[in-house]
């Protein structure tokens, strides 16, 4: 399974894995494939550094990436202090009672902050480009989109090819036309951000649409898809939900057990696209917790950065709560194929095998 | 491009075609796939008779098979009258000011009936099988999921098999238990009643959960995802939105220019899933008439069969508006990619050649 990204990107499977855990970013990449390690959990540039000094001792020299979560226009923003003033009362009531009648404990007063909200901000998500590039990464995606141009020419200053997520077609234009590398083809089915087109539309559509590789991501979890996601036209796969799952994600987060029952137990119909991770449309595991927010008392979600900074301290509590039925986790449709924990390289062997197989059928109807 | 369904259904590409015009389903199968007629257009079973007499003569001897809208559980109904009497004034009301706002005319008093809505009575639904099964039929598909056991079995009994849509696996288990010899698994790209899955997740699943032959539903219109159809595991594929840009369809609807420069103008995100073409979740051409019920002032939409009633009359009206912009049609996100106005016979020979090259360009892969 070679496709011409494999040479770009240097890697053996054109398998690209985005994960908060550097445990399993970087056991994708050295299983053959390139782990994208998620940067928004990180406050500060300082925490990120540590971190991939550790990538670049445990991924045998194999590439890797990071994942930044940056607009293409540069928000005014203040402090954290100065926009948690914008949240409203009627919100705040509103998550202190939710959580008080799912029975949320308070967080212990020795909880040490679980995940950082700071990387939603432009400014901290520069911080971590300027760490990044001082490290051998192989590439940078953004979640949301084109970033700003100075910083995708200060990527490709060091050599370093950007990637970035599309709904539409017309977004992956602009992200091109901003002198993005890359396209990730994110489909309706598709865990966090996500737009309504599916993936079987949607990904051709931008394969025809731009002069650029893309990346097939939303309801990649097995051969059989990334088969389909190739014959669609993408040049590899980008995929996320999948794990989640893996013995590596709890070396990283060990308090992630509940999260991981969730997503043993969830069928694909147990997610729910909602505005209230972010302020944006994202996917999410459906629980108590989102369809809280779906009943018809609820407020609306407050815009990004906003409505992260208000339910991310409940998200500590939910997460601290060890309710597998609490759980607030962006994830994929595909997690209804997610029957138990393994190994990462497990699932990217399994991938490779189901590959040839799904050709090997194919084969056969010509 | 072969497999075993060909043989069992007796066709040359593994291609089941949907849609309400003899003339278009009787080009697919005279193009090597199967057509499948819409039944739900046609008020009397005699109606329906005289087509099929006319499909007979003009498939050149290929087959086809039909198409039925029945629930599984047998509705009580009344008439068409007494249903009538069951639609709220507020519905009516909000009918006939958003045809007045959309500047909507009245239909000329000599306008003849554009489509029955009995169709979807349970009675009538009945009395097409019993018609269609005196014809030379290949295939009986029910658009609601599983027909009632006894319907199953009278299909048998003539050597008929039966498909059944589905928008979960545990749908398509059901099915297969009453006695459905294969499923149409409808991702949530599809046009007309679908779910909230998307193809890439449903159509492994729905191929794992059952053992009959699946065919792939939603989002399928190039040889591109046929052939990622069929590495998902599909045995062939279901399609429906592409033949509505056909030459064939206009010859049985000639009034129908104006929804076909509709689906040549939308893009894949001119679509909308809504209740308010039946009352079940469906996916339609995004126009100010599914805006006008998307508005805040609207009402719900009524359940099945009250909501078809309901809309019935305005559907009429908004068709002999001849306007793209009020058009009320089921159409899937494949809508994105119809640019023009083509025979049957060039988008099967497409479709085949296109899949070819998809194969082609996976070989490389290896």
């Amino acid at each position: 399974m070679r496709t011409a990204l494999c040479d770009t990107l240097g890697i053996e499977h054109p398998i690209v894995g985005f994960t908060p855990s550097e445990h399993v970013a970087a056991a994708i990449s050295r299983a053959g494939g390139l782990g994208v390690l998620g940067c928004v959990r990180f406050n500060e540039a300082g925490e990120l550094d540590a971190v991939l000094d550790w990538m670049d001792a445990n991924t045998g020299g194999k590439p890797y990436g990071v994942d930044i979560v940056m607009p293409a226009k540069i928000p005014t923003e203040g402090t954290q202090v100065d926009l948690t003033k914008l949240i409203p009362d009627e919100h705040k009531t509103f998550v202190e009672r939710t959580l008080r009648e799912l029975g949320v404990p308070e967080l212990p007063e020795d909880t040490a902050e679980r995940a950082g909200v700071l990387g939603w901000l432009h400014s901290v998500a520069r911080s971590h480009v300027e760490v990044a590039l001082k490290h051998p990464i192989k590439l940078i995606a953004n979640a949301l989109g084109s970033p700003p141009v100075d910083v995708i020419e200060q990527a490709h200053a060091h050599g370093v090819p950007v990637a970035a997520l599309a709904g539409k077609a017309e977004h992956a234009r602009r992200h091109v036309h901003n002198g993005v590398d890359f396209v990730v083809a994110q489909g309706y089915e598709a865990g966090g951000h996500t737009g309504e087109i599916g993936s079987m539309v949607l990904l051709p559509e931008i394969v025809d649409a731009v002069d650029a590789p893309v990346l097939a991501a939303g309801g990649i979890g097995s051969g059989r898809q990334m088969a389909a996601a190739l014959a669609l036209g993408a040049s590899g796969v980008w995929m996320g939900s999948v794990w989640l799952a893996t013995e590596e994600y709890l070396q990283t987060m060990p308090s992630s057990a509940a999260m991981q029952t969730a997503l043993v137990r969830a069928t694909s119909s147990d997610t729910v696209r909602t505005r209230i991770y972010t302020g944006k449309p994202a996917r999410l595991l459906k629980t108590r917790w989102t369809d809280a927010w779906a009943a018809p008392d609820a407020p609306e979600p407050l815009p990004m950065p906003l409505q992260n900074l208000l339910v991310s301290p409940a998200h500590n509590r939910l997460h601290e709560a060890n309710d597998p039925g609490l759980v607030s986790m962006p994830a994929g449709q595909i997690i209804g194929r997610v029957d138990k924990i393994r190994p990462v390289a497990e699932i990217v062997a399994e991938l490779v095998a189901g590959y040839e197989e799904a050709l090997a059928r194919l084969e056969k109807t010509r």
